[in-house]
């Protein structure tokens, strides 16, 4: 099963406008990710101590379980849009990335992979998004493969019938504009099953199904 | 207090492509209000007998209840933009129509009001959405003011700072395109609070207080 789950604003907006090195989610954009940094089920995986526990707690811990691998778009991973031997990018993820499993970039320029601490290697894909899906989905051996953002990514699984699961962690804020989850595009609507909602402190989870 | 409350597509459109006569909600637009269609809460106000009672059902009984007068954009009443004595449009709304109480719709064309049986007399507003917020707020005598729609209505008096309660009723499809509810906008973003979610058949309701 291939998941994703992302992060908007009410208006639908996964980052907010003029996104820039300093501010890569764009102006305001992370006010759609502080309901997760307090959690403890989101601090222990990424190394810290202590942290709440609420509504959204167990919505984390289950985005983290039964995953075997995930798939990233370049920005996602890190770096410009050039050749990796002009900019050999390590990542925003640290020496000891949070995923613990392989993880496969989705780019126009090959490079070898990346090993890092903890079970993470990252692994460079420029045969599109079937390919990828493909390895990841080997790779995970069974598990569930998730998609780690960003938007445009789930955009081109969805668009391509290949997503299974789309979960929206909806945060009350209005941005105005920025990079949309759902630009306008052509083509039938799409029916989805709602299959669950978590109302949370700040945010709250809307899960659905995707018949393909 | 202001209230509103609208049904949006998950990609938030709160009607498809293509509005026409025949269809005025656009392509596929009726699924945005399937939900309510069968609920005893809809059913008995509009007249008619028997119907479902699910989680959308005190959702639908709250917004029916405390509202002394509405606000309607001059396409929610009906009939198209010219002239009221080139076209004396009685409304979509039938000889009984479903609100008991006074509404005032934003046109940029005189009429005098119109009085409908069991209460309901639509008055025409041509000097603009404060005037008409005005004029409602008196007619509600205490009780509060609902935005009978559309889209564009609520957009206006949630720009004007006018809007204390949005309330969204999300359903769970993709329409692509169509009207959105927001619109890429300039100025700055716009923090609501989130007070209450209640999952439902088909739908997911979202209420959010709006700081003004």
């Amino acid at each position: 099963m291939l998941r994703s789950q992302l992060s908007i604003s009410l208006d639908g907006f996964a980052a907010g406008p003029n996104p820039s090195e300093g501010e890569p989610l764009g102006k305001g954009g992370e006010q759609l990710h502080e309901w997760v940094f307090d959690l403890a089920a989101w601090r222990e995986p990424h190394g810290m101590e202590g942290g709440e526990v609420n509504a959204s707690s167990a919505v984390v811990e289950r985005n983290l379980t039964g995953v075997g691998a995930s798939i990233m778009g370049r920005k996602m991973f890190g770096g410009g849009p050039g050749p990796w031997d002009e900019e050999p990018w390590e990542g925003w993820w640290g020496d000891e990335p949070p995923f613990h499993h392989p993880v496969f970039v989705l780019t126009h320029h090959p490079r070898e992979p990346l090993e890092k601490e903890g079970g993470t290697t990252f692994h460079f894909v420029t045969d599109g998004i079937e390919a990828a899906l493909a390895r990841a989905t080997e790779a995970a051996a069974g598990e569930d493969v998730a998609i780690g953002g960003g938007a445009s990514v789930i955009q081109q699984y969805l668009a391509a019938g290949l997503l299974d699961e789309l979960q929206l962690s909806v945060v009350p804020v209005l941005f105005g504009s920025g990079t949309r989850l759902f630009p306008d595009r052509d083509g039938q609507s799409l029916s989805l099953e709602q299959t669950g909602v978590v109302e949370a402190p700040g945010v709250v989870h809307l899960r659905y199904r995707v018949a393909n």
